[in-house]
């Protein structure tokens, strides 16, 4: 039996482009005892994978070997006692049609719940990284004012919402006027502005968030953040998620610094690494699914189809092919 | 009877001048019943005051008003029964050689223990803003490498030693090779850096960090604090005391953007007002107080004499004209 693989072919440099990856076919292995054969179904496409390319983040890809992401894949066969045909898992798998695994790490999914899908998405790790370094590193308290920038993307559009179960002025930036819609339509922000037509984006954030901004949730970096940063409140919290318009950087990009901001107005700022907060992740869980059912939490996803869809899908990350959570269906 | 007052006269504009300053006389009331007569002995002169006087940092200073600072008075006549005549007292207070207080946050000076001079530091806010930070945000573990910046100056002096104590790597960076000695043979650092004849900081940080920079305690910013980004290991932590080379720019300094950094590295960045800490500054002064009786912290001074000498002391601390803590005797 074979394999579709897509490898890394070449670390990107700037905006990354379909040369830099490889579909090969492998054959796949006969199971061992312990072992099952895991199929494919929806593979998750980040814009975190763009730093395990180029090398800047951990663990690093390796050069012709396969990109790894989060995916949901059909047990096909099983040697394992744990782990029966037809199970759906989920993990951090490579990006193959096929793959025999011992089990590690498997997480089963519940047939009966959610869309598959929004395992990777608002009930995956893209919830969680709104969910949980919103509450614990902004501590958002009623009637306090948070701005999210990239706020209709994945992760952006479900802390905004969440901002607003907890009580807070939601303000978003995004980059066209159909955002700023959806933005206020579908997911209730209080506010959307459209950065690409604000001529001076630190007077709109200023303008909708007349007492300040006391919780920055980052997903860009770049010049939306240093306008939000002139907009920041003492004792603000910055929670930087992503920093995406620098992904891509080939040369440093240059911004005004904001340590000074960051001594005057007493301000954390607070990177992180989701797979931290693991030992929450089943509490969040619960907490997000129970949002989801109540109808508080909305989501949207872009569905690509076909598994050779991949350097695509991953390639408009970077150029707003998505509306939300960006998926490659198998 | 009459004072002398030293006001601020206007808003500094990069390098603050003796002509920002106006020292004017003004009547001393009579005491009523519950106040309490001070006459100023030793007065704190900090780099925090800057924002104040511009208008950046909270509390702002009133213009035609005095500045305040911390300082340390002698109770020369009193009409408050929990206090009398001859008691040292220290609070923030304004920069008069007499004022009239109702005793409210007076804090009472043990005469008998360390020189006065040290309330205003190692046993006062300096010395506070150095361990207090420093354990809360930066969580130093033995082995891991601590880097400080003005590591010769009044907080990062202490910060460094308080390193050394809880068993980590410290490293300083400073302006002259006096400084360099100082902090080798004086406070007890591992390693020096003068940025000033180094022709690549990120270079030599390195050398001397060959684990990485686990903690920036961070007192001036600008391109000190890029070359240590650089060398910043995954979880960094930094803590960000002061920004002393950007308290005087008149225009926005620039520097590499620091949040893809945050977001690769999972790093947490704090700024802090010590008065926040305040329920802990008992127990904190009784740790600083045993170490230093202990020998394990040293400190210096640079004391000028004379209540005129406020506005040159104040402005000596940007050009170097301080080791250590600057205090005027009155």
């Amino acid at each position: 039996m074979k394999t579709r693989v897509i490898n890394l072919k070449n670390r990107p440099v700037g905006l990354p482009d379909t040369k830099d990856f490889e579909e090969v076919q492998e054959n796949v292995p006969e199971l061992l005892e312990g072992q099952i054969l895991l199929q494919s179904i929806y593979i998750s496409v980040d814009p975190y994978l763009r730093g395990r390319m180029s090398g800047t983040k951990e663990p690093i890809f390796k050069l012709n070997a396969p990109v790894s992401s989060k995916l949901i894949a059909r047990i096909i066969q099983s040697r394992h006692k744990n782990f029966k045909t037809g199970d759906i898992v989920s993990h951090y798998l490579d990006w193959k049609e096929y793959q025999v695994s011992d089990g590690t790490g498997l997480k089963k999914i519940d047939q009966d719940g959610a869309p598959l899908s929004a395992n990777l998405g608002v009930l995956g790790i893209t919830g969680l990284s709104a969910y949980l370094p919103l509450t614990t590193f902004g501590k958002p308290q009623p009637g306090e004012t948070i701005v999210i920038s990239a706020a209709a993307g994945a992760v952006g559009s479900i802390a905004g919402q969440i901002g607003k179960i907890l009580g807070c002025k939601v303000v978003g930036i995004v980059g066209s006027d159909q955002k700023v819609t959806l933005l206020k339509e579908k997911f209730g922000f209080d506010a959307a502005i459209n950065y690409q037509t604000e001529k001076d984006l630190g007077a709109a954030i200023a303008a909708h968030c007349p007492s300040g901004v006391d919780i920055y949730f980052d997903n860009v970096g770049g010049g939306i953040s240093d306008a939000v940063f002139a907009n920041i409140n003492t004792y603000g919290r910055v929670v930087v998620c992503g920093s995406i318009s620098n992904y891509n950087d080939t040369e440093i990009a240059l911004s005004p610094s904001i340590l000074p901001i960051v001594v005057y107005k007493f301000l954390s700022i607070h990177g992180f690494l989701i797979a931290d907060f693991a030992a929450q992740f089943d509490q969040a869980l619960i907490q997000l699914s129970t949002w989801l059912q109540q109808g508080k939490l909305k989501y949207t996803e872009t569905i690509l189809e076909g598994f050779d869809k991949l350097p695509k899908a991953f390639i408009g990350l970077f150029n707003g092919l998505n509306e939300g959570k960006m998926i490659v269906k198998v």
